[in-house]
């Protein structure tokens, strides 16, 4: 059973993931944390596509500070069961056991169909002592993006919602900058940030000509995705023009998934929110919410058209979190039962 | 300087003083904690209108455990300064000096223009030492009805809230129970044992026919209040009808006000909300959030009629707190710079 030290390591390993979120899509952000028989801590994360994984980072850094035979005898502690296929890099099984290493503490088994328990197995057929599930929920919540795409084929779908705590979005003649402040704003940088591709209508182009980029937080910009047809010369371009002609959003989210998408930021307008709320595609809706009151029923809200047409079908989730963010409240809203995360 | 000890018991104090917050009215629900020179500790609260004020229970309580003599040299912590005048009761900062105490702690002076520091003086005058300002804000918060009215002449406005996530209050055909779930329903029946009166529209009476009452709780029914006329047979009877000929909603809160309600809970529906919005009158907006979506636009929200203009007009509050109560959410929002709260 894992113990104390265990999980203090997996909670660095967690800290060591956290830290290239951003950066290892369409593989998954993982930290590695060796010991050694002598005690001394080794550790590593997953590189950018192409580079190292975290085991091998954190093999890699023991050797070099101590030497060849430094991991003989070392515990290990992932984040995410190591692989056993060859990638663009060699099974990181095949070199934890080369590297002689004694134990293995992961938290949480690969779903990808070319690991599913394959390293462990391999693992405990060379001897290595191997314990699943240490800190497990944390990194289920974590690799949530990851893992939903591994099991599903399709990208975690994250609806982004800001209003009033009345609900609305703009005010009666249709102007809504700035609802939400700063924070709030920085904080949806970060989530597409995390996104490998974000969605938008026709509509919130040609209106807001937006340019979907991070540009208030560190992290790569997500591929664009226009639900119709962007203008020429808008700032969203270049970017995928998804028509009807197309497919439905599930096809979209196919392809998208297809292409390494891991996670797919939905940011709007109300009836893009609302196509992909009533046709059951989101896994995740963040919503911000500002300290402020609308006062009346003539400005847009969060979605458009006929909603429900008497109580009973209301549509009901679970509240997952609520924080404060700025002077806003961010709600994360799931389905129920849990979609996608694990 | 109040010490450790006396922070330990005022929090007692404030403790009892909770335990009577729905009982006392006009008069504030004050808790007070006496500790004679040996060390024992002796309790008090506020007693229902006509009965003993806290610090002269907890006076008695020495008295009847240990004698006469048992306040001499004693230290009393009280919530509320002790009042000066003759009321239905003699003034407690003469009791305190007639039996002897030694040193008073007080968290806030009262702003009642009957003692208004008088207290505060009068036992000094007679040589007790006396601290203000004992978790202060702790009891500004507990007492900010009390507080509100006695400064304002005006009860305290909560105008309480209950809609989706996405702001709304109903379904298109009008069917709106239950969108929040009991336990916030219980909540709220709590925020009605704490108002003397409640307020609601009479469109609400006609169409849903309120008892108002808590029924959910513990405590007493507050005064009902109709903006209209409720129908003959209604449950809502006997109640105060508030025509416009009366006066404006001001009005309504003077007169409130001058026969002694603290607290008066604005329920509703739609219409009643936003006159009361709209005048600036609401000192906490209590907003109950279902972890649910309408999912459309057709759906009655929490206010009727034109909002804001263009988004410069945006009202803004702040989020005093944020609670789960149940699956749902509890937001006490703020007008700012705060109205009412101490």
């Amino acid at each position: 059973m894992p113990d104390t030290a265990d999980e203090t390591h997996m909670a660095t390993a967690v800290a060591l993931a956290e830290a290239v979120r951003t950066r290892t899509a369409p593989n998954p952000w993982v930290g590695a944390v060796l010991v050694t028989v002598a005690g001394a801590v080794h550790t590593g994360a997953t590189e950018p596509p192409g580079g190292r994984h975290a085991e091998v980072v954190a093999l890699d850094a023991a050797r070099a500070a101590e030497g060849p035979d430094a991991a003989v005898g070392a515990t290990v502690h992932v984040t995410l069961e190591p692989c056993a296929h060859q990638g663009r890099t060699g099974p990181c099984a095949d070199a934890l056991i080369a590297a002689g290493v004694a134990r293995v503490v992961v938290a949480v088994a690969d779903p990808d169909t070319r690991v599913a328990g394959e390293g462990i197995e391999r693992l405990r057929a060379a001897g290595v002592a191997v314990e699943v599930g240490c800190r497990a929920d944390e990194v289920a919540a974590q690799l949530a993006a990851y893992l939903h795409h591994r099991r599903t084929g399709r990208p975690l779908v994250v609806l982004k919602l800001a209003a009033t705590l009345d609900g609305r979005t703009a005010a009666a003649d249709g102007t809504s900058q700035w609802i939400t402040g700063v924070d709030a704003r920085t904080d949806a940088h970060r989530l597409r940030a995390e996104s490998q591709a974000i969605v938008v209508g026709s509509g919130t182009v040609t209106a807001d000509d937006p340019t979907l980029t991070t540009r208030l937080v560190e992290g790569p910009d997500p591929r664009r995705v226009v639900l119709g047809t962007a203008p020429a010369g808008a700032r969203v371009h270049p970017c995928l023009e998804w028509g009807r002609a197309d497919g439905d959003l599930g096809a979209l989210l196919d392809r998208l998934g297809a292409e390494g998408v891991l996670q797919v930021l939905v940011e709007g307008g109300a009836t893009v929110a609302t196509a992909f709320h009533r046709a059951g595609l989101v896994d995740r809706y963040v919503l911000y919410l500002a300290p402020a009151l609308a006062g009346g029923d003539d400005g847009p809200g969060l979605f458009r058209g006929p909603g429900l047409a008497t109580i009973t079908d209301l549509w009901r989730g679970r509240i997952a979190a609520v924080d404060p963010v700025g002077d806003d409240l961010r709600v994360d809203l799931r389905p129920v039962p849990a979609r996608g995360a694990a």
